[in-house]
């Protein structure tokens, strides 16, 4: 079936929408892709849907090919399944929740980990069964609290989330690098730039969870990588490198100064080189920021954490929040200041912190034997070469603080460098967390029951098509790589000569019949909107039937490298085929 | 593809869930193509999955076809179009509703009619662009009362629903008309046995609104039919025949008797026969039944509405409240009475009722000149021969009585029948309601603003699968017609020994590779137990490959007649496709 533009649902737009910050945005609106409903909320119209059906049918393949199985579970989900997992309350403000008309709570599904365990529970009850992979490709919703990039970070979008269930940890491994496998053909058919970056610390052994990142300067993530390595992880992730312990003998005793009006870094650090404390210049590196966090625990109850920093650093929230996960991290206010006078503003010392029992973690830079300047717990005094393991000994180390281009690579093998990019997958050795809590055991072959273990997998399918627009437009428009493109050829009337006119129905048909998803720009409108549109509309190949019609010549265009080839009409066809399938 | 039993996703149960009532949830669970999560909500497993989403092409190439364009709208929608719609307040207890973390109103999207309107809206402005009619396939909500029956009637559900914007009332009839035909191909296809009836009473000028409902004694829809004119409709849609009026002059004076204890029709006709009233047997077809409601408006206000009808029969709530809309329905309770003591309970007459200024309606078949015995507002008190248009004059007629079986058909030609019936398809003639409620107006050919007009049309594709299930099942399971099967064919390898393993691989191997969707059946069960596993699933097709192999031979057997047929191996690919696509 040939679509043509003059009846075709769209209308393109001149001006980038106002609220549109980056390319793949202001293009996917302004080319008909999609249109904004709500905050973060979207509609598809017909060519944005046809590339959406796209990427979902080469996820689906790679999915299938990998022996996982498609079934659909529904978004509106009960409560009680994330009640047990706790989900229910620890996604706080993230879940969409409602009642319905008895009273009974629901959510819109995030994900759904709970429902798959559940699920394979109910009908398996064999290690005969196993191991066996599910998957959906469904709506999911997350109430943001910043969508964003129109679909890129929206509150409904649509994801292709599987799960694992295996009999042991080498059957987790096996279905986690069959993932790992086709998630990356998947982005190769997609043309998708990225790279894989470890997710967490490796703590559950190896690579316990990994993202697929677009590499993209609009992206939300940051990432870091070793050039020299080839190591990359989620800032997250990273570890850092913690030096050889310090001889403790033969250091200085610590000295308590008076340092009026020194309550931050850079004063400290003045008022330390003006007292030349060391006889040599110093910097922000060689003071101990200590900074003091309320976490809140799962069980509701909130705990005081000092963390201990060097002073030419900021905590990064995002490692400091998975650092004390399941913990929530809150900031403390004047009422905790006023309930903790220990706590001296600008002046907080490691003594105080552990003299009144608060835990005192601190970044393994802070290691045995090296000295800092600090505070002294009481205002406007310092203390100046404060040993660690001598002085004071911290209750752990914690990896909280920011990690920054030039940091050594965790492997040892060079230097870190700092890049964005878009979470575009996800993979998860989940292990027994879901089973646990929901008793999914089979019988096993010695007769024993088995509790599987589990693993998650996600693409986001609709951001897919914003990151395929992100990284493939160009100043005209958009590019579809042809295994997404809406159609496989864009025809164009590019005369309105009669003759021009039956040419181009008379391309399109031949094509059309050679199999290929054809649009026609049947419109009245002149060749200098048409092909404005075909080029913001960005089908990868784009056939001009005009002038050269007269002569038995189409013109051949090809949206990536911007090249024309003339060609007979006769070899029309032949020549779309060769390129729309070279 | 070849699915192996041995790895699909399945389970089937010997037993009926303990939920299930109608046949297609019993089978549609035990066959494993559904398991319900929460009331009205269900999964779809492998086998189910396949089946909808076979439907779903079904309805896709027939909207196709009739030149609609497929969109995605959100499910998650903001409340200010149903706000301005009022639907918001309508759909009441119905609506799932949340609000999300900035505390604005959301709901889930049970119909899409305010957001198709704003689409059209919001991409086209010139008469040039119209007609269009666009559609979605997604996921619907409602928070049903009584979610019943599996998926038949969910609270998650999927629809095609779309909707058509014309010019002119021509136009609308002209995408109405389409509309009816390409549901009429779609039903067809999907071998559904159904009626189209009338949905309303054809006020809007012919038929504004048809139902599509599918033949089934566990339908929860009453329609009638008249067998000699094929007349169909409704029960709302049912027009009363109202008889001709008769000669006031010459009937009797209407007498007030006492009537102690006569509160029912039953104990009054008892009475008027035992007074031999009027000097023939008297029947509840001769009592005047006065039947007090509340309405309340969509303004909020309420009334009192009096309604009167022949004593042998009962309201109708489906028709009162389809007569009544957009008020509603409420029942008046015992403080009502206490407020208005003009009603005395059991012996309600007119003349109270209109002496009191509550509105009065009756029965079509209350025409002037007929004579009734009914109440005289007063405790133990009736009147005997009130006569129509001398003794009272009614405020207009009501169609709120039941129909019945033998009821004179509208038409005139013949008697009416009911029947029950799955409401498949809804076929609406909205006209201008939704485009004057967002001024959806475009550019006219004559540079005037034309208002569009707007149809709206659904099919229930979740639900279809339910109802083919309902109308194609025997006592041994499933059968689907071959449009919708999950698979084309089902190979059972029905002897243990190595031949007829291999000759089942090799005979799956075949089919497979003559493109039809093989399910193959290679599990170590016994040839009984995959016998009725392949009953219960219910593909069409299922070739046997067992003792007859080592001879050459494999059986076929026909799902729906039971038939089986031995060929030559050699020729079982053609046999198989002869009846696949026969």
């Amino acid at each position: 079936m040939i679509t043509r533009l003059s009846r075709l649902f769209l209308r393109t737009l001149r001006d980038d929408p106002a609220d549109a910050e980056v390319p793949s945005h202001k293009l996917l609106v302004r080319a008909g892709y999609v249109r904004r409903v709500a905050p973060g909320v979207y509609s598809w119209l017909p060519l944005g849907l046809r590339v959406l059906r796209r990427v979902e049918k080469v996820v689906r393949e790679e999915m299938d090919a990998i022996g996982a199985q498609e079934i659909s579970l529904p978004a509106l989900l009960p409560r009680e399944p994330y009640e047990t997992t706790n989900r229910w309350t620890e996604y706080g403000p993230a879940l969409f929740r409602m009642q319905d008309r008895k009273g009974a709570d629901y959510l819109l599904g995030p994900t759904h980990e709970e429902l798959f365990a559940l699920t394979v529970k109910g009908e398996y009850n064999s290690y005969k069964d196993l191991p066996v992979t599910l998957y959906q490709i469904q709506a999911k919703y997350r109430d943001e609290e910043r969508p964003r990039a129109g679909i890129l970070r929206g509150r409904e979008f649509i994801m292709k989330d599987s799960y694992s269930f295996d009999l042991n940890e080498d059957g987790l491994k096996a279905s986690y690098t069959a993932h790992r496998e086709a998630y990356q053909r998947i982005f190769e058919r997609l043309k998708v730039d990225y790279v894989i970056v470890a997710a967490t610390s490796g703590a559950m052994g190896g690579s316990a969870s990994e993202e697929f990142l677009a590499d993209s300067p609009v992206g939300e993530d940051t990432y870091v990588r070793c050039v020299e390595s080839g190591y990359a992880a989620n800032v997250e992730a990273v570890i850092t490198h913690a030096p050889e312990p310090l001889p403790i003998e033969g250091q200085p005793e610590a000295v308590v100064h008076d340092t009026p009006n020194t309550p931050t870094i850079a004063t400290l650090v003045a008022w330390a080189n003006e007292a030349s404390v060391y006889g040599r210049p110093v910097t922000a590196a060689d003071t101990l920021k200590n900074v003091i966090v309320k976490l809140r625990h799962p069980d509701g109850k909130t705990e005081l954490l000092g963390i201990g920093i060097p002073g030419d650093r900021d905590v990064d929230d995002k490692r400091l929040g998975a650092s004390v996960e399941p913990a929530e991290v809150e900031l403390i206010n004047e009422a905790d200041f006023a309930a903790n006078p220990f706590l001296v503003k600008g002046y907080i010392g490691p003594k105080a912190l552990q003299d009144n029992g608060v835990r005192y973690l601190v970044d393994p830079r802070v290691g045995t034997g090296t000295a800092w300047i600090t505070g002294a717990d009481s205002q406007g005094k310092h203390v100046v070469g404060l040993v660690a393991g001598r002085d004071f000994t911290p209750d752990g180390t914690i990896e909280a603080a920011e990690v920054r281009d030039g940091d050594p690579s965790p492997d040892g093998r060079g230097l870190l460098v700092a890049s964005r990019g878009i979470e575009i997958g996800h993979i998860f050795q989940l292990g027994t967390k879901y089973t646990d809590a929901f008793d999914v055991d089979v019988l096993g072959e010695n007769g024993k029951p088995v509790r599987l273990t589990m693993g998650s997998y996600g693409v986001g399918v609709s951001r897919m098509v914003a990151v395929i627009a992100e990284q493939q437009h160009d100043d005209k428009g958009l590019r579809w790589p042809r295994e997404v493109a809406p159609f496989d050829v864009h025809v164009v009337i590019a005369n309105k000569d009669e003759s021009s006119k039956e040419g181009g129905e008379q391309v399109a048909a031949q094509l059309d019949v050679a199999g290929l998803e054809v649009v026609l720009d049947d419109r009245k409108a002149s060749p200098g909107v048409k092909f404005k549109d075909s080029e913001l509309i960005g089908v990868p190949v784009v056939v001009v039937v005009g002038r050269g019609w007269a002569e038995g010549k189409v013109e051949i265009r090809d949206r990536f490298t911007g090249e024309a080839i003339e060609v007979p009409a006769e070899s029309v066809v032949d020549s779309v085929l060769a390129q729309v399938r070279g």
